[in-house]
């Protein structure tokens, strides 16, 4: 059984306004040092597969099909043992 | 300048209605072999601090005061520079 631990964030080039209110919150809690905050979410999938790879290309076409919007976010997918 | 990587998950001990409700899309979209998924949030925060330990302090804080909610959710964080 592997797991796949899915990152999907906002692209860099679009705005995140959950990110910027959360970013205005911590600065009216005194934590000033934190200039830029990005929201995106995490996913982990219980994979059953023979290989790493083949695990991997599951995950990717999970991504693909159906968690993320090639619009607005990019993904990155790290398989674990 | 750092990045404090934060991912915040639901406890191991609760149900995740989100990550059934995908887990079961995923099932009707042929994807068999994935037996279960838990979603939570990825977080990125820059921060300006002298060091990488100061910079995991604010990333800690910013983690209890209001990023994740202790009753149903764990949270790691990793600082990148």
């Amino acid at each position: 059984m592997y797991t796949a631990q899915i990152t999907i964030m906002p692209l860099a080039e679009l705005l995140d306004p959950q990110g910027k209110a959360v970013n205005e919150a911590l600065h009216n809690l005194s934590l000033q040092s934190i200039k830029d905050v990005r929201i995106g979410k995490h996913i982990n999938l219980s994979i059953e597969a023979p290989n790493k790879e083949v695990a991997f290309e599951i995950a990717d076409i999970a991504c693909k099909k159906i968690l993320y919007n090639a619009v607005m976010e990019s993904y990155t997918i790290k398989i674990i043992e």
